[in-house]
């Protein structure tokens, strides 16, 4: 199997979420159906429900083997060596990064392919990026990450407006366009990790 | 920009659904992100959940730019002046009656487009103007207030039910029977408030 | 009307489903909106969100009128006589493990008709099976028992497993090859509830 460079990147941000939602399950002493039903929802809502509102069925992940194998593997070893992985802050932190950035980066795409407005397409690229998050948050029975904490629906929301507005003003290629809006995604999640930068919270 | 009566009736609705979502944000804390989510969730998510529940995507809400830019703005209005806004309950209540009401013969009008059995029409009519909620209460970790409190799905049964028996039995011409209902379950609903009537609750 | 024994069977599952439903919003004192709304989205959330996912829309329990009645008729019995109603814990489970059956099997069908790889109708079989439940104790605000509790999953990964292999590498009819399957989810089901079977928990 030949993997390219994009896919590899995907497969990063994929396994990243797959753990968040496998750490989120042994967290709650789920069983094994919940370790795996948890880490395939974190890891592939936010493009499912992307899919559904566009109507793009049988979504995507169902033909994703590659992907598929990875969350249950991903899982799996979570759980099988959780001592150890829960160690790796900062190399899941950077996959998780990179997994907002491309899921940004798709979902924008697929909303574009199918027409709809820019600032629709940048919210599909937010929701493919965090919704899986949110799932398994809600599922879990916590106040929602995406809702109180760090800066990360905001980043992927500066990206996303960077790839719309560079892909409309400039004559960038959509690949450099790409890169440079999932860099900037990127950087902006680990800088405000780095600095412990969040959003101000709402007060009554 | 012409607003007709029905749209801006409409537009009364989102509001109220989307400052319901952005009060439920700004007391649980939420920062700017949740503040969004949770008002667009609220004002769309039943409209959302009948789309997909009868194949109409990309569902309505992503194409609707006049909603959309009245949502964001009443969340964000909501958050600045929140103090303010609070005080303002029986214009809200209204508003909502009123959103319940518009959005109950929409779901309906939507089902029996696509040739449902008349009582599923009932049920898309319920599911567009009260499922928003639901989701806001579930993400919130809330016990639905739409299971427990007061006469709010009954009042769109009871509106809903009516406009199909109007269509069908009377020669009452669609607008006519479509603004009787949306009358009465905004009578319902407000006189309910009023008189603080419930459903009673279910004993184990 | 005349009842197949399949249909039969389905309906033992869909009221069992619905009586689960029915309990949980008993227990929390829910409305009689409560009560309706939580036995549908237990007994028909996991067709709905497999339908949502293969794109089969109208959802299919749109149209199923005999399922739609016996839902509400049990909602209400249950809601009426659930004094009664919840000492019959053992014909309960057993009309459960039937549905786990049914609709695993009904899930894998609809996959395979749409040409997803088996793996995938296994997993559209499991969530057809018991994302209903999942719903449910979302909704309510409790940690999923799907996740936490008993052989309930497993037992319908199990038979849809066996349901492909013996699809695959036998010469048994479809018929006899989704009997066999149902009996053994229905076995493994109840088995492990009278031997109080459950997965193990994972532990951080």
């Amino acid at each position: 199997m030949h993997l390219t460079f994009v896919q590899a990147l995907e497969l990063c941000g994929t396994i990243a979420f797959a753990v968040s939602g496998a750490t989120a399950a042994i967290n709650k002493s789920y069983d094994l159906i919940g370790l795996l039903s948890l880490s395939f929802i974190t890891a592939i809502g936010g493009g499912t429900i992307r899919d559904l509102l566009i109507g793009a069925t049988p979504v995507a992940w169902m033909t994703n083997e590659l992907s598929n194998s990875a969350i249950l593997i991903a899982a799996i070893i979570a759980a099988l060596f959780f001592s150890y992985i829960k160690k790796l802050v900062r190399l899941l932190s950077t996959f998780d990064a990179i997994g907002l950035g491309m899921f940004t980066i798709t979902g924008i795409n697929k909303g574009m392919a199918v027409g709809l407005p820019l600032p629709i397409c940048v919210a599909l690229g937010v929701i493919t990026g965090t919704f899986g998050g949110l799932l398994r948050d809600v599922i879990c029975g916590e106040q929602p990450i995406l809702f109180t904490r760090e800066i990360y629906a905001a980043a992927s929301i500066a990206g996303g407006t960077l790839y719309l507005l560079t892909g409309h003003y400039t004559g960038l290629s959509g690949d450099v366009a790409q890169s440079i809006s999932i860099a900037v995604i990127v950087a902006i999640r680990l800088f405000s990790l780095h600095f412990n930068w969040q959003l101000p919270r709402l007060r009554g």
